[in-house]
Formats: structure tokens, sequence, C-alpha cells
């Protein structure tokens, strides 16, 4: 399992919480570093627009561990990501980035709402990835967004939009091959980014059970949170399960 | 008015009048060249997938006059379009094609389900057009999709994307102007395409007040189907108000 070594002073900032922003799953602090936050995982699990929602107990420290193990590996392969290092026991020093409202989502397979609002057949493999950008905002539901769209409402140029593409297209391939050694199928999985101070384009966020489909490779049996979001009783052993194939025992 | 006068040899049609498909607001009949086919304009204006219908005795006539006008504007420009020439009293005769199941819309006014859908201001004039791609289907209600599900859906490839994205930009910019010249704006509109027997991209359709929405310069009023979808009497007074602008008394 993968536990950095922190240096006292990488520490400090953890005297000094004060609460930047509270999400559903995570909560990020300011540090005594301007340009860092350190993100910590709770152990809440919500689905369908925060409506179902339970705590997993042990989930944030899983969550944070497989984030942490899935950054470092497309850190290792020149990805710009917001990850610095995991801090124990459930958090992540990342950079601090101001966050592009978006989620950027990347489909190797058909599943969930592609299959119910356009006619693509449930597990059909596409051919190619399909890329789909999704607006953050509660009040309209996260809708669906198109590059035009992107542009007119200033959350990213052209330049980015695209950079954001990429980034999406390489990390998918990394993350396939890293999950498929471990027997796992990446059926779909979304990334949302962010600019740091110099307006730099950085992978934000976490990559986890939480924001992957995750499939057993033989079985087809989902490891991540669709467990949770159809109401079975095994999210807690489902998680671990994962954790155990991505980060070890 | 544009009413171009007709060789006995092109009328022959009009006596076999084999329907290929019957739309809310138009019939499609074969014609003796399996090129060519009528395109009839009906009196029947619907709206809300169709749930809202009423019949305005001179509205297909009005409807195919337009159209023709505008399709004759865009052909003068060099677009390829369908229409081949008006044909009495409602009609128009056009190349047969094999449809794309996609609406294109363009737009350069905020309105409609875009304002509903996103944070656009209602009538916000937009710096670059909007364009936008929906799936044409009953079934699925006509989603909006991107260019990568349209890729995967087989439903165009990359080049007849971008070559409907770039033909509908340059009609864009052809209608502004003459409409403008009528005290009209083009707040925004769709387009249909579809392939000839050598697999090339034709504008198809209809480009009337059905399909575009036609504001009045100096009140804003609309001139098109909103004044129907809107429950207002003046339907069809409007309609002539239009067609008096766009063809002429």
């Amino acid at each position: 399992m993968f536990i950095p070594n922190l240096l006292a002073s990488e520490c400090n900032f953890m005297l000094q919480k004060s609460i930047l922003y509270e999400g559903k799953t995570k909560i990020a602090y300011l540090t005594d570093d301007p340009e860092k936050i350190l993100l910590e995982f709770k152990d809440d699990i919500t689905a369908f627009d925060g409506k179902k929602h339970e705590i997993i107990p042990g989930k944030g420290r899983t969550n944070a561990l497989i984030s942490a193990k899935l950054f470092e590996l497309l850190e290792k392969s020149n990805l710009n990501t917001h990850y610095l290092n995991f801090v124990e026991p459930n958090a992540m020093l990342v950079r601090k980035l101001d966050m592009i409202r978006l989620e950027v989502t990347c489909r190797n397979i058909a599943t969930g709402s592609l299959v119910k609002r356009l006619p693509f057949k449930e597990k059909q493999v596409l051919n190619n990835p399909i890329i789909e950008c999704y607006y953050k905002s509660d009040e309209y539901h996260d809708p669906l967004i198109n590059d035009d769209h992107i542009k007119a409402l200033k959350i990213a140029n052209e330049f980015e939009t695209e950079q954001m593409r990429e980034t999406i297209l390489k990390a998918n391939s990394i993350l396939q091959k890293f999950l498929l050694e471990r027997k796992i199928i990446l059926a779909d999985f979304k990334l949302e980014f962010g600019r740091d101070s110099k307006g730099q384009i950085f992978i934000g966020d976490e990559i986890s059970p939480d924001s992957c489909r995750l499939w057993d490779k033989t079985t087809l049996k989902s490891l991540d949170k669709d467990v949770f979001r159809r109401g079975e009783l095994n999210v807690k052993e489902i998680y671990q399960e994962i954790f155990r194939r991505i980060v070890g025992a």
C-alpha cells in the first residue's frame, strides 16, 4: 500500500484547518501555502443529485488512497494533475485550482445515462471513446453541453476545451491499461479540471469508484458506486475489493 | 412574387402521386424521375411533439413560397440545397435525399430551450452563433447530441458533420443579411441535411417560419411558429406578414 512519508513541514497546514469549501464527499482546507489545499475524503456516499445518502465507514480513506494511486499513475505519464501527495489517513495535498464548471466524461462501453438517452445497447463496446461535457450546476441539473455552449458561457476557451479532450483521452488509455492488468474494465469515468494561478490546466478532483465505472473483467459486475445506486447491500465490501485490486492488500 | 413557369414535362409527376412519406406538415411524392421528389406543404401547424395541432388555411402555400425563396437565395450563394423549383400551388420539386437524422440548429440570440436548459438570458445576443445537433427521434424526444455521439451512432461521419456545421454557418450569414434588409432578425433556425445518390450532402427539408425564429427588428415580436406555440390568436395574420416581407405582396 502506498503511504508516503510526510515531512514535518508538509504537515504544518494540518494545524490550521480553515475550510475552503465542503462538498458532498470531500472537504477542501486551506493550507499555509496559498497554492496548495488539503482535500479530505469523507465517508459519505451519495447518488441521484444527493437524494440518496449514506455513511460507509472507511470509504474516505479507501477513496483517497485509490485516487492518490491513480493520480500518481497519470503524473508518471506526464499528465498534469493537481495531486502532490497522500496525507494520512484520508486526504491528498493538491494544487489549489480555480475549477472549471464541467464534468468531462469518457465512455468506452455504453451504459447508464447514455443508453437511456440514445439508441446505444447496454454494455455495447464503443469503437472509439465518447467524450461528453456536462455543465456542473445543481440549478440546471448538470446538462450535457457542446463546445459552442462552453465557449459562449465562457466556461473555457476553445484551446482549453481541446486540451481537456486530449487529456482525458490520454488518461483513458493509461487507466484502461493499468486497470485491465488488475482484471478491471474501465467502462467510463469523469474528470474535472481547473486552472492554477498561472492559468495552466490540471486534472483536479478525484479518480475513484465514485467517479469511474469499474467492472470485473470476467463477470462484468460493478466494483463502483453503481452498487450503491442500485441499492445493493455489499457496498463496503465492493469498495474494499476495488481498493485491494488497485492499491493492494 | 416568385412563381416559375412550369414546363408540361415537369408537371407530369403530378399525375402519379405516389406518397413516399407523410409528415406532420409535408407530404413527399415520388415522381417519374427517381432522383426527384415533390414536397407538398400542408396547411397543418403542430407544436410540442405534435400534441398541439391546427389547420391554418393557406399556410401550406405560404410556407412553400417562403421556403422556395430562401432556398433560391442559398443556391445563388453556391450552397447545395435539394431545391429545384417551386410547383403551384404549395409544393417544391426537390432532389431525393437520404435524410440524415439530425436537426442542426444555429442560434444568434438566446431564447427557447437554450434559456431553459442553460444560464443564458432571454434575448441575449450571442457573440458567435451556437450550433447544436439534435438526434431526430420521437422515441428519444430529439435529444441534444455531440460530434462523438453522431460518429458512434453512425449518423454522419466526421467530414460530413464538419460540412454541415460550415454550411449552416454560411447559410446563417446569408439569411441574416437578407432578412435584416426586410426588418427581420433571425434569432435562430434549423436545417436538415441529406445525401443524394452519390453521397453528396445537400440542405433538405424546409426553411420557413416553422423552422426559423424570425423577429420584427423594431419590436422583437415573433413572426414565426412561436406565435402558435404561445397560443396567440393571430397565427394566420403573422404568417401572412412574414410572407409579405420575405416573398413580397
